[in-house]
């Protein structure tokens, strides 16, 4: 088997199910890191109670954050993995690096909570989130050119709305990581360039994924 | 196949391995995450060491009580995936939901446990409980009216059994909340109301499964 | 099938996979909690480098005590669920305890490796490990005798072996809590007691598994 | 069948999968370890947050180098364990030490990045990478040894270069341990050997791997 073949000659790592029970592991973690924060010292009278159960709240609204970035990066990372069987010596080290952007995440997220207003955290969480896309990016890339690692080829049409979606929302980021400090304000209204851009390849992917599925594989 | 050709229509997402593997990774972590505090400093002489030991008890029985209740969320969600084998978006997300619930409980849980007699204790962990139960709700109305997504199709009276037992649980912790501003002693109280609903909806879910096993499936 | 037929009626719950992935994630967290306390502060100048160094190493010893424990617990927790392949309530039930307990171990380690000399050290931690291992006793026990639950049935010499191993273990270390407040150095060296009779457990727990396996099975 | 009776007899432990969840968890844990440092306190006004955000970064740096040196582990971890099928009490032994070398390994790895100029950071981390990859040499050899514990036996070539590779970083660590109390900077020059030896292991690894897959197995 000529793929087969191929594959061996090319590396001699295989096998995802490691790396994504890895990747899960890493992703709860990271999911959960920011409820850690979430504590009250103990032996507080009533009215010491209700006021540090006040600033508690700016620690629930970053944790609710952080948790709807993490979630969304999972989404990814399952549709990237999905039909992903085998893994070579790339896709192991570009999954690394997306993981250890993951367990970063929560800082940047806590930055854009708690300090908004600051052009240096718009920046960060701007860079961030283009870092993470941008390997997500390299790995939808990488898997699609190597279709032996798949238990199907990603069909050509889905593969490049994937590439669409992910490379403008690297460059939607990356542009907004200079605007942050010319303006913050304006660096955050920049990133709601993504929704029509998003909404149309959502849906396209959508319809290219039923009609891949309904003549074929 | 009809059922495959529907699934694949409503939804490009699916395998419940990699969700679950997520959902056990968040759990094992909210289930040791208050077991983090309990320590107690280095270098002390024998009085201060007999009376540290005595304040960390209360910081054990916080970690008994979020133990118990973290388990409980555990078999509830084991019980909604058993047969469960493909996922969907909207499973996905209701998944996602529960588990940023999941590693939120430590937090009400120690409320609970350290200022058990102020209102907001009680209102906050009966919201949060009325929240995460909410979710199962929703998870096992979509997957009984999903059946594709498992193995077999869900019995229609298991499920409505299931349905009764989560949704008089929402309904009871939710009436609490208000209830707990008026008292927090009579909000406690008002929970034991599910205590024979439970018994009663337990009975009959376990009599219509061991039914359900012995004539089909 | 009768066995099917009896597991079903027994209980309502099966698979092994998820309280096992469940398992190893909170033996996983358990076995690192310790070193996330080995940090040294930063900005120290070389003289305080080296006295924070000194003031790290009984970290490590705490470390590596607690990792010890763990890693005996977790091999026990992998010998007795290696048959199993579905679990009922009352398997789920105990095996959650005993998560419980695991994810407490660090703190009683941690009692005895920086208070070795106090009463109370010794009798938490004899208490807990009694507490641990009744609960992988009571979980041989059960196990054994619902054969319908593994594989295939446990031989009954090699379960008798297992119960008299676990048995003597929870006896020797239930003993050591009062006799901790006599004297903790007497109630560590009662610990011993448990040599010989681990040495001679072990030893025909190994001889009764090789002839099981060469006999049938 | 030769192998299955001499395995049993050999030992009564088996099945790697849960010693892979265990490991998988471990190491998603030490990827995260020092992530959870990464955090600014709340409340900064303008002037100190500037200043926060620049004492975080030597953490930022602590935390990718910790990330690489794990990832490089799992790495290997990946390769020794790709083909094993089977655990027995030496890899078990051997499997739980190396993951509470690798669960340490953050705490080295932030000396390294933080008192990089002292010989102690540099001779504590040289020593935490010998013993982390001893016991990764100790697990080659083993599984080398003892065949049946994998799908296939590993050839003898390959098992030598591994070993070979293995050998010699363990002891150009090894001895870079006295040679940091000489001089800091000179053990971290003569880390930089590894690098012909590792080039030259790798690709004789790679082509002899190459081989192995086109004849046979």
């Amino acid at each position: 088997m000529v793929n087969g073949v191929r594959r061996v000659r090319d590396d001699d790592e295989g096998s995802a199910g490691r790396l994504l029970a890895l990747s899960d592991g890493v992703f709860a973690i990271a999911m959960t890191l920011l409820a850690l924060d979430i504590q009250l010292p103990d032996g507080l009278d009533p009215t010491e109670f209700g006021r540090a159960l006040g600033h508690v709240m700016p620690k629930v609204w970053a944790y609710v954050l952080s948790l709807l970035v993490i979630a969304a990066c999972w989404r990814g990372h399952f549709q990237i993995f999905r039909y992903v069987r085998e893994v070579d010596g790339t896709v192991i080290r570009l999954g690394l690096l997306s993981l250890g952007l993951v367990a970063l995440m929560p800082f940047p997220t806590t930055l854009l909570a708690e300090y908004g207003d600051q052009p240096e955290s718009v920046a960060v969480y701007s860079g961030a989130v283009a870092a993470m896309v941008a390997t997500e990016l390299a790995l939808t890339v990488v898997l699609w050119k190597r279709p032996w690692l798949g238990r199907a080829p990603v069909p050509d049409a889905i593969a490049r709305n994937d590439v669409a979606d992910l490379g403008s929302t690297v460059l939607v980021f990356a542009v907004a990581v200079p605007l942050a400090f010319v303006s913050p304000t304006g660096a955050k209204l920049w990133w709601t360039v993504l929704i029509p851009v998003k909404a149309l390849t959502g849906r396209r992917g959508k319809r290219l994924r039923a009609d891949a599925e309904q003549f074929g594989s």
